[in-house]
């Protein structure tokens, strides 16, 4: 028996959309999934979302909300997408009110990170405390904050993105003009064609496929050097990031969740060596760093229970 | 007439200790000034702050409250002082609790940057705001945030620390470990030491006096290549942390103090290019920029509302 309310949380990502039905920490059922290049505009996307969210409210009567995660940036307060990079036809959508037109049911619309986050702090990982900072290290690189207790949403609900700040002031140049951006060094595809690039410089010819992150974490683990060197750099850039996140925020706990981070030791072993040797006493005395408890469903789980507690249903 | 009480604020500094009497907004009586090094100790110096305070309280008997801002890692939940990198004997110092011995008044203690915020935000530039983030900018760099209309002190008082957030994650070590630290390079001492290298490559011999920011700042208005250069640099580095805050925190008022801003538009109109190339749509379209409303008194203006609110006086 749930103590909360059924919700369904969609998990909006750049080739499909997911949508699954949440019982508290648990996705009991899933709709088949939505492929994004099948629609030629959002309002047609939109059409198949609410549908769906019909047909699995016919089974599941007690749902009582949606959540909707959204890559890009996101108005929280009022359900606003302002772009999504990966989706043609997605910039501006009022994607709350487009949905809520098509169905009765309250919505809440968020950046997928943030969901993530909201699934850790809630019923995952960091359950329970009060100063979080968490991180998904995928394609893209998205985060979600909560301190004092507080989801941080900022002033214009675009807060936590910790793949878009900055680990050095001189650095690439990123989809916003923004420079060293973290996701610009240690997302999936900038560690392929890092590693890419490091092994053409040793007379090595590899594909961009063979220098995916967890064939880099395989090849590392079987003694090889380039692909050991990879995931010391990653550490250290991570760390720097996580360094920031620190001295800004003094968090009590990190949870680092999303593909990259299966690397497990290659990439835990030197950060947590990293962070130890750059913070000060009172930002490491009391700092925990774990893995996310929740995988890919953390999106949905994040989202629904959004959903839940805006609308005051738990 | 006030509408709050009037509280003791209590600057503390690297050479000497400021105390003022503050009404709001205002200072409208301060003490000698006592100087560190003629203490061997810190309990000789909380004497001779609390002999103080008992002084102005004859003179201002509405007196209602204490606060201290002091400069290094501060423990505001439990009053206590981690360091005092400064000055020799501060380490670990219990500092409220040997405060309230000796003089039976409400007492705060608290980290000077978070006290100049702590001003700014609740009688000065950033009046009325719920995400504020301020820096002040002096020999050493140092930061407050309030998200959310919460003063965010973190899991264990210690965050808002900018000065120590990295901007090169291969960057200059700090004095803590930590690789790229804001304050290791716009620091006055750090602008003034990159301001002699610069001149030393070009053959002009220069001594550190003669570099520091307000000599750097002249010298620019009158067109010194060099001195304009640093000024761009520093910028530069300044928006890196900055747009840091912004994607992580997504403040509305960014505020910033101390001597180094007195440079102007030789730092800020760089400074504003700079954020504004690398800050997409949200982050950047509702964003203000603003100079410091408290100079040098903001410390003590700061630390006395913080007592007062603390108090539940005000």
């Amino acid at each position: 028996m749930s103590n909360s309310p059924l919700a369904i949380g969609i998990d909006f990502g750049g080739t499909s959309v997911k949508c699954g039905v949440v019982d508290g920490p648990k996705i009991i059922a899933t709709a088949d999934r939505l492929t994004t290049r099948n629609f030629p505009d959002a309002p047609s996307l939109i059409d198949a979302m609410a549908e769906t969210t019909q047909a699995l409210r016919e089974r599941h009567p007690a749902i009582a909300a949606v959540g909707i995660g959204m890559p890009g940036f996101v108005d929280f307060t009022n359900g606003f997408v302002h772009n999504l990079s990966n989706v043609p036809g997605w910039q501006d959508v009022p994607m709350r009110d487009e949905f809520a037109k098509r169905c009765d049911l309250p919505c809440q619309v968020e950046n997928d990170a943030n969901a993530m986050t909201y699934a850790e702090w809630k019923l995952g990982a960091a359950r329970g405390c009060n100063h979080v900072v968490a991180l998904t290290l995928g394609t893209g690189v998205g985060g979600g904050i909560v301190s004092h207790g507080i989801f941080i949403r900022g002033a214009r609900s675009a807060a936590g993105e910790l793949g878009q700040a900055s680990i050095h002031y001189e650095g690439r140049k990123g989809a916003y003009g923004n420079l060293g951006a973290l996701e610009d060094y240690i997302g999936n595809n900038e560690l392929a064609a890092e590693a890419q690039f490091a092994y053409a410089r040793k007379g090595i010819e590899k594909s961009l496929a063979t220098c995916q992150p967890s064939e880099l974490a395989t090849a590392a683990r079987n003694g090889d050097e380039i692909a050991s060197q990879i995931w010391i750099d990653a550490a250290a850039q991570l760390a720097s990031s996580l360094v920031d996140c620190c001295y800004l925020l003094n968090p009590e706990i990190i949870v680092i969740g999303g593909g990259v981070a299966q690397a497990g030791s290659l990439l835990f072993d030197p950060l947590y060596a990293s962070l130890a040797s750059q913070l000060s006493g009172p930002f490491k005395d009391h700092l925990t760093i774990v893995p996310a408890q929740f995988g890919n469903e953390a999106g949905m789980i994040g989202a629904a229970r959004i959903a839940l507690e805006s609308a005051g249903l738990v």
